[in-house]
């Protein structure tokens, strides 16, 4: 055991960082006004960036093995780390961004050589954006089981009808193809009833209900869509890996996933920590600077340690899922899951106190990344299914009853 | 002692109950409706909930004496947390709304015949709306010894210069007049500096620079701004009670109307407990009613808890307001002003997560809620200013130094 | 509704409290000499104030309508608070230490002529001492179905057999009575399987196995102990109400006697709120007296609030009582049977930390403190069972399914 | 970076836990008789245990470097966490408990040869015990100027006096030298004024007024005493390293002895957590297992994730000592002592919820773990003290004061 990061991460650590000070930040202000100019354009700022970013050999490089940049998980984390920090618009500058991730990833591990080059492709050249159609508003989505949207084939095509939110990528200028989870066969085994398939986003019947609202913010130009499947038909070819394997499609898929939404979040975290820093040590207030104060000594102090506790915990997570994959990581991943969005939220609401009414306005960045992170413990399953996984895990220990 | 609301109270608990379950809620969708198409025109629906609301002698009841309905603080506590529960935007229907009731309570204790004639009468006829400027961005408000803001005297006039914001109402097409707070004598005792000002909005010099959001919602028709005070010049006949007596007003202004905020802010706590409630009841996860599983029975058990508790708290802050008038509950105010919006963060947190997705977008009101109360922990004066406050009152029991 | 307590109320506020500041606090030290020297003798200090007290008329106030002092609920819980600050011992003083207190009770509206004529009269006399046997070692006695004791008719005479523990006074010198709980018919509907019977403590096969400690301490001269009851056998007339009845008793007795323990639950906090603030005064630290370090500032705020919260919600509780019945603030008991110990918990943790290894220590008496108020939240039902009853109240509200 | 122990740690984690397991835990029994028999006199069973365990070579393994088992930090802190969860009582048969272990390593550090041979190596052989003697009940101990033992010198003499307290050992039969902290020179800077000195337990003038406890614990055999130094006189030659170095000594010693407190505090959560699963599992209430119910799956989960961040949080900092000392690991070590403790009190105190009575009772080690863990919150300093210094060190890097 021991802590020192690779040479190899380090090497990139380094070089993601570079490029994060100098090719981006320096550009977000024109890439927010040209999203603000017309979200329903890719912005050409982000383009340039991309380009840069692709050339400069920093692309895609969450796909671990030698598809991507041949970085581990454990190598990956500190770059989503950076990016998080930076700001979370960034990762779709190095093609690193959700859902687009975890669609790879699934496209990379489960779909046939047609589905791969067909989608998987210019998703890897960030020439297009997908979706992931899992979550219905009607039912608890947290089980699975509920899900309501059927996958029906007839004939040489599937016939898909259904309601999904929170699809995200919806918004994207870009958005070209979509995942949808739905069942195949109700009378099936439990975890057998569901499966995936890919749906472009122009088929008939595919349509945007609304974009929803997060905290009050749309989260241009990503955006969470509302999407209706009204009698969408696709080639039966477009299903992925098989009838009745969406259950396991999106286990596998949720591993890595959750494990970079956990790196980004720390980020946030960080920058919430130093921005609150910095307020603290900037203004006064009886007659002292507010970092004096003994009350904010013990906040700094608890965003400090609780930050570098899960970093670790997110650290040893993708060191597992690299030594073992995300099946042996389950309690792991679970636990981090969990503990990192609560961390964040924490630190950056002492942050939002400490500015004031700067906190929850547009004027610092605390507000909007409140919210977003805010959507973590809901996301991917809230933190209760989550704990219960942890805790079945602990019980088996014990004799409990053994999780499925 | 006793636990049992007055006759008057009840009577007056039922009324405002039937008016808003029969005449508010079901305009409330025209009157945002109203709202969204032009922000910048008073939205009719308003103003006929307003003409039936006064006609049913539902008006000014926040103000104690004989000046509105008679009531006591006690006796309008339920009302303002039954408007709470309706929704933060209708106070304005029974004139009862910040900052205006804070703004008339000022008049109505310092201002003179002529200011009252010219100001107050048509605040309380609801014909105007007024702003209070008083927290800047480039200070820690929360000392008030730090305001910036110049008011000098020039013949007969003042001439303001300073730069303020959180200047609620500024976007309410009825606005006409600000309270404003500056320093009139920077050379006098600590408390003696600050004198307040009444400068109608449309006085040259009087400017607004931008409106703020909170989290990511405009809170339209009122709105937030920031507004910058250039060489503003007003007759010296427009300062209240006199120079050097900001700060008495300010602490007087601020007792009831925090009081008011809490008793606002217990019913939206209640109405998020309501919605979790329901949504635990009607949805199913793993084969149990959410209701069922123990850990929301905890969260449930605890928002009632806590609820009834800061209830309790704020009907005996309002009652030794009362008795004894403001100076006289210091602590009991400061303690509630804290205690509130904690407790309803919490319990619309707990509402949110339990909705999930639902929850953080616009198809609940509770991400807005939550946004609007969480300003509430630092308007006014932050959590951490008011518990020096009550830790030194409490030192004082105990021979700690006294406290101003 | 009014925060005003009674003239007779305020009268007995003001006569307990000289009785403890003159009577009682300068023989604390004589009064634990002899404990520690003979723990098995009555302490002749204890005896001597009691019949002060009783002579003072300062006795029996807990029992509400004409058989105490004729004080209600809510007049007796300022009292009750008084002795908690006092110390936890001196409740028997006033002859109203639970379980002494709660099995009047029981006698008192329960017992027929014989039994009030044979136990209650010298209970109420101060002459003996009682017990209350309900939980058990072997089974999760939150749930009251789960009592294993069994209570069997063999002619005259009930027959019982059972193990029985944290059977609070059996330590006492006086104790010569107990009322156990048991099961008299399994085959009954569920809550109707239990019976309380009468059972003097030296009848043979009743055995004081061994003496319990909490967190170290064997809380002489009080104790708690495990019992065994071994053929138990006692006159058919101990009986008490009716066979079947023990779960109606048990559900009777709760009522008052958890709120009475919430009363000196809260007295505890203030006291130790009052050595934390005195301690905070009278310490320097890095130049500052301890009081100044704002993370204290907070935490003392905190007690406070809390403090206050939770004392309107007992002492509303005990106004429902006086009103209405323990039936009908079945939500409110359970409410501040759990606020105040948890409330009490972090206030004298707090402390505790304020004094460092003094808190710790026997040289204040926080760590003791802390180590019963710690028993709490187990005794009467743990917290979880109760936060139960008051979610599904709540939800019934709501169409939940009826609580029973 | 990786998170797989080291061959040589996982051979030592191996033989230290078949040590526990076989000849270790089966003779608590025993090894407690003999303490409660007669608390004055070593346990047989202890030196039978320390003998054993000298042989095999699983001795003194907390001492880095070659003069212990060679053994890292990092390859140590899995064998205090096993002992830790063993039992507090454990580290001594393994010649690693404090305050020995600090007081080895100041001698091994600071002492000069003759202190070494007189002292170190009967204490590396497990001969005596000692103790430290550096918190003072009259003032803040938290801020080390405060201390006000002298020592001053005489001739070829120091002379002592001063009162200390919390002085651990010294009920140990075996005790015979106490390291003691003073002040040599208080016209000196600062940090320049203390001075350790060595002083054989059997001085004259040296005097255990009396033992402390902790909660109603008496922590026999090692023992907590309150010490009075009454003009005690060593040789000049006991003092260690120099006049003034004092508070050096102390920093240096705290960094390794922070850690190993940590280490063991960590498998006290772990003792914990594993008896409160086979309790969730083992009982039943309202016809459910108690683990089914779902507060308790959350609080199960939160346990797990706590200790598995706190244990990658020691083990981090442990590397940090091991590869740059304790001085660059300052904030790391603060860290961890003050999470590890808070994290360890919440999961014991949810451990005795779920054991209800015989949570708090002497049937579980909970109670008096809480007891114990809960003075490492306040012993080497107490949390406000230690975030404080994380807290600077943050600041510093966003150009606040430097911190010394």
């Amino acid at each position: 055991m021991h802590f020192q990061h690779s040479d190899r991460g380090l090497h990139y650590q380094e070089r993601v960082a570079r490029f994060l000070e100098d090719r981006v930040l320096p550009r977000a202000k024109d890439y927010f006004a040209e999203v603000h100019t017309d979200p329903t354009r890719q912005p050409p700022t982000m383009e340039a960036m991309k380009a840069e970013a692709r050339e400069a050999g920093l692309w895609n490089m969450f796909l671990p093995g030698d598809h991507g940049t041949g970085l581990t998980n454990l190598e990956y984390a500190p770059l989503a780390e950076a990016m998080g920090k930076a700001g979370l618009w960034t990762p779709e500058v190095f093609n690193c961004n959700a859902p687009d991730t975890g669609n790879m990833e699934v496209l990379h591990m489960y779909g046939n050589a047609g589905q791969q080059d067909r989608w998987l492709k210019p998703l890897m050249a960030g020439e297009i954006r997908s979706a992931f159609l899992m979550t219905e508003p009607e039912v608890a989505s947290s089980d699975a089981t509920n899900i309501q949207t059927s996958i029906v084939r007839d004939g040489d095509h599937y016939v898909i009808n259904g309601r999904k939110w929170w699809s995200t990528n919806m918004a994207h200028p870009n958005v070209a193809i979509a995942i949808v989870m739905g069942k195949t066969d109700t009378g099936a085994a439990t975890h057998a009833q569901q499966s995936q398939v890919l749906v472009p986003t122009d088929t008939p019947g595919f349509r945007v209900e609304r974009m929803l609202t997060v905290f009050g913010y749309d989260e241009k130009p990503i955006g969470h869509a509302e999407v209706v499947l009204d009698n969408v038909r696709v080639p039966a070819e477009n299903l992925i890996a098989g009838e009745g394997r969406g259950f396991e499609i999106a286990q596998g898929r949720l591993g890595p996933g959750r494990i970079h939404h956990c790196m980004r979040v720390i980020g946030c975290a960080e920058r919430a920590l130093e921005l609150m820093c910095e307020r603290l040590l900037n203004r006064t207030a009886f007659k002292k600077q507010i970092a004096e104060h003994s009350v904010w000594e013990q906040r700094v102090a608890e965003a400090r340690t609780n930050i570098e506790m899960c970093r670790l915990m997110v650290l040893k997570a993708a060191w597992m899922i690299d030594q073992a994959g995300a099946k042996n990581a389950k309690s792991e991943i679970a636990q981090i899951k969990v503990a990192a969005p609560r961390m964040a939220l924490q630190v950056i609401d002492d942050a939002i106190q400490a500015f004031g009414g700067a906190g929850v306005s547009g004027d610092t960045p605390l507000a909007e990344l409140y919210a977003t992170v805010r959507t973590l413990r809901i996301a991917d399953g809230p933190d209760e299914v989550h704990n219960r996984t942890i805790a079945r895990l602990e019980y088996a220990r014990h004799g409990g009853r053994p999780v499925k």
